[in-house]
């Protein structure tokens, strides 16, 4: 079993407090929150670590927020490699309303990563790249948003080194670079259908996918919320598959993208290269995350869910 | 001039977000916060030092938020002497929302520390209440909530300590400690109405200082909104001063309270007894916190607000 690296680039410590009745305007007392060190990259490394897959998470910390993101990293026991930065690492605050029921969100953008900070990070990950033995690498996936001012062809650059190893490289972004780690040869993206939309300018989610394969990605799993998920392959360039479950899960879907990745991650680490069994095992574990009440844990329920999954080829129209 | 010493034994790292338009419920992206080394304490030491008094800060701070309580203050050019503990430094977060205008605030509690952590911060109060020539203390004043499970006495041990050192002791606390400080003598208590009501009972103002100086404090300065500020000193039983100005000022009460602290700490320190004096400073300081938008800075206009007080002699009735 070869080892998953993942990639964050812009980490946040994710701070959870609950707040029995949020009063705007108020003061209010609060015990101490739930910390834990967040990004997307984080929580795919988590779902893999948790499910028994190597895993080697890679990301730059700083300042006083980088600390506390370090030690419950380290407590958590997935393995990693930090690159220690300047700038602090960013925070991200939910406020769980224990009364209303409502979660609000606060993310800090993130800090910007000096020259030579970046090549570090490109270090670790060329170091994680040509490991051997056990410590092969599987598969690279590379998560999340980037700090302001990052060069903009991290991600393609990244895609390029986990090509030139001889694995795969997932790539699960938002905006341009969407486009870019397409046309870096990408060979799995996740946007959901939104950042499809927002990436492509295609209101319609097939043609999107397309457009990304056509720029040369080679597959592209599309979450549609109660559509379910979509798998676009470049080689069955006819049409696609759709999995879904019977009936919609209700809970947490901060994170159901991550797990898929994770889950694609594990498939792809293997060798594996049967698109539909990549689409059942996201499918799958994302719906487990959606389960679960923090981003980064998926429930045990996910074979379960796998069994029941309803999955249809779809011609192109 | 004499050294102020601060003590705070539940700090907090002040954490200001400004966040245009707060959506419950919502996904929000922000800026990096203002982020300060904050507690009561620690805002009376800034005020202090930032009007040329000298003075020094002891505080315990631990974990990733105590590393930024721990830069910040070190920033700030702010003397001070801080005890590594266990447990992390708390939050406060500020959520101020600039479209609607409001700043909702959630407060950690604090974490508990160790009883070798509670020696710990005692030992460096003695350090610094025994320090000789330029170093030597004129005051000290201990101020804000205790962690949970905090010896019930720290605050009048400390005032026992002052003592001993031949020093005043100032307390600005809340609840119970009002009461337990005001029985070990302490030189000076300054709660608000609402906080002298709740520890004493008494539902008129007056009453419940001379409470307070019945039970062994010598001065009560009590914060009283509109009413401005009314100080009660032991030798003059037959009444209090009354100072305020002749219009309300609009602006940040946060850290108002501190600044009167900060103020009839620098009289004291000086052997000032003049209650007239030190209600006339307090009363200056703390309108000229309120013009400022963080809590531990006071406006220039202190002096031009100090001539405009009413100051009144209040026969108690």
């Amino acid at each position: 079993m070869k080892r998953i690296i993942t990639v964050t680039p812009n980490p946040a410590v994710d701070l959870s407090y609950h707040v029995a009745g949020i009063r705007p305007g108020a003061s209010h007392r609060v015990t101490a929150p739930l910390s834990r060190a967040g990004g997307k990259g984080l929580n795919v490394a988590r779902v893999a670590h948790q499910l028994g897959h190597r895993v080697l998470a890679l990301a730059p910390y700083g300042g006083g927020p980088g600390a506390e993101f370090a030690a419950e990293l380290e407590a958590s026991g997935v393995p990693h490699t930090l690159v220690p930065v300047a700038g602090p690492t960013r925070r991200s605050i939910a406020l769980v309303d224990t009364v209303g029921g409502e979660t609000s969100i606060f993310n800090e953008e993130g800090n910007p990563l000096g020259s030579s900070e970046w090549q570090a990070l490109a270090a670790v990950v060329v170091d994680a790249l040509s490991a051997q033995g056990e410590d092969a690498p599987g598969v690279l996936a590379a998560s999340g948003s980037l700090p302001p001012g990052a060069p903009a062809d991290f991600y393609p650059a990244l895609v390029r080194l986990a090509h030139d190893a001889g694995i795969p490289a997932i790539v699960d972004t938002s905006g341009p670079g969407i486009l870019a780690a397409a046309e870096a040869g990408a060979d799995l993206l996740k946007p959901n259908h939104h950042e499809l939309e927002e990436a492509t300018g295609e209101a319609d989610l097939a043609a999107g996918a397309w457009r990304l394969i056509g720029l040369g990605a080679k597959t592209v799993l599309v979450s549609a919320g109660a559509e379910g998920m979509l798998a676009f392959n470049h080689a069955t360039p006819d049409g696609y598959w759709r999995a879904r479950l019977p009936e919609a899960l209700s809970g947490n879907p901060t994170g159901a993208g991550d797990a898929a990745v994770a889950a694609a991650a594990t498939v792809l680490a293997d060798g594996g290269t049967d698109t539909r069994q990549l689409l059942r095992r996201a499918t799958a574990w994302s719906a487990a995350a959606v389960l679960m009440p923090a981003a980064g844990e998926i429930s045990p329920r996910y074979a379960e869910l796998e069994e029941q999954l309803i999955i249809s080829w779809e011609d192109n129209r």
